[in-house]
């Protein structure tokens, strides 16, 4: 049982971590951080939160499990304000998409990596945020990746564990740098490609009646370009080497199929298309 | 009234049609034509079709329309098949995703564009494909784009809008061009994008473990990627010269964000996902 929660971030990742604990009858209070009044208020409001606060330093003081959930470019902000207040026995661990920042910024701040520090990733998410966006179930199912360091201590990594399964989440724990490749292949990728295809397409002359001949295959492919744009700007700088490596990787898979195309080849077409389907059917029936 | 409405390839596009026409009571009897036993045996049992040829030449003597769902490389064989049966009062329209390709085999297999054929293209899908996957629904409040050329006579034009009007389609006329453009960025760049991520995640050494770590937003992105690979093979090919221009546009826009990545530049991440965003929900708006 978690006696006192501080969520610094109340928007969907902060605030369904909490309404999930809730639900599961996992924590006593939850009082939450952030620097906009609204959004606190319905916070409060929805019961997603027990009380608020626009002090970092009032919320980490006597809190078991501090939990950061706030776009990666603030997080060094955040961290410099926890650092003189956290207390022997508080846990902190964070919801950022990218590790090797978020570690790298915990470092420079606290000068080593404290004891009671779990950085972690919860892969799950809407394009929705907010508090209003925050549901109890945002993490049944899904899976938490747990990036713990050679100094992180054994206690604090079971109870951040603990808390995400109390979520209903699956917890695995990954080396770092392994974290920020895989997640720039699966996630961040996708979502420059979706915004670069939405520009393009916004850019064009014709761009109402392009946007108006869009069907559902459309729709699905760019819902992720509505995602919130510096949230997204921070995860890509945050990631730039492994997301740098990831978008050659594709420009020589797409500059290939330019050159097919451009020769009548489909056989190279074929192959492609069929090799993809073929992974993408086989990730589907994992699912 | 469709006295006699022949179905030539009843997959999901041609099988929905003539389901959604059976529902709406305009039609008569529907003659499935098909090269798979199988399928045209599952159309019949699930009251798709009314009866079934392997014969194009029967199926296509003394039908009032014939709709024509093949894929794109397939067309040419399809007309050939059919122009010595073809009756002065048949009607024929097509389905096919790129329009000018269709209208160019017709002319070549024809010696001119006959008065009775309507070059269509019905904004529906899913990613499914075959008789099991059709539905009476599918074209319910979508968009059915028609080509008509300058032969083309009102009645047949009429006869084509009324029976996709009846789908509970909208109905929208469009130059052939204009009709190739606007679906090489909605529709086939997209689908070959998705192909693309899909394709060079799955060369990567770790393939399993990167798709084990995908969220919804991955699985969003790339439902198109489990289309059938033949039928876009042939789509990418038949509309190769639009689909090329919009690659090398998209790949523009793609070096820009590669190179601010590089350099961090933060703003120009910024300035690009912004646009993206509010393009995309002014989007989803319109819907």
């Amino acid at each position: 049982m978690i006696k006192r929660l501080a969520v610094i971030g109340v928007g969907l990742i902060g605030g369904s971590f909490s309404l999930a604990l809730k639900a599961a009858g996992k924590v006593e209070h939850v009082v939450g951080v952030g620097r906009d009044p609204e959004n606190l208020q319905l916070a409060l409001e929805r019961g997603v939160i027990d009380s608020f606060t626009h002090r970092v330093e009032d919320a980490v003081k006597d809190a078991d499990l501090v939990f950061i959930a706030v776009p990666l470019g603030s997080m060094t902000t955040i961290f410099e304000a926890i650092r003189p207040v956290l207390g022997k026995d508080t846990v902190f661990t964070d919801g950022g998409s990218v590790k090797g920042s978020v570690v790298a910024s915990v470092r420079s701040v606290f000068g080593e990596i404290p004891a009671n520090f779990v950085p972690g990733h919860p892969i799950a998410g809407t394009e929705q945020s907010g508090a209003g966006a925050a549901f109890a179930t945002l993490y049944n199912q899904r899976r938490v990746i747990l990036t713990p360091q050679p100094e992180t201590s054994a206690e604090a990594l079971e109870l951040v564990s603990q808390a995400w399964q109390a979520c209903g989440a699956e917890v695995i724990c990954m080396d770092t740098g392994h974290h920020d490749e895989v997640l720039a292949a699966t996630s961040h990728l996708p979502h420059m490609l979706a915004y670069s295809l939405v520009d393009s397409l916004a850019q064009m002359k014709e761009n109402d009646e392009i946007f108006r001949f869009a069907a559902g295959g459309f729709r699905d492919f760019t819902r992720i370009a509505s995602s919130s744009p510096q949230m997204w700007r921070d995860i890509c700088l945050a990631n730039r080497e492994h997301l740098g490596t990831m978008l050659g990787r594709f420009a020589d898979e797409l500059n290939l199929l330019a050159e097919a195309l451009k020769n009548g080849d489909g056989e190279t077409l074929l192959n492609q298309f069929e090799r993809a389907k073929a992974a993408r059917d086989r990730y589907i029936d994992g699912v």
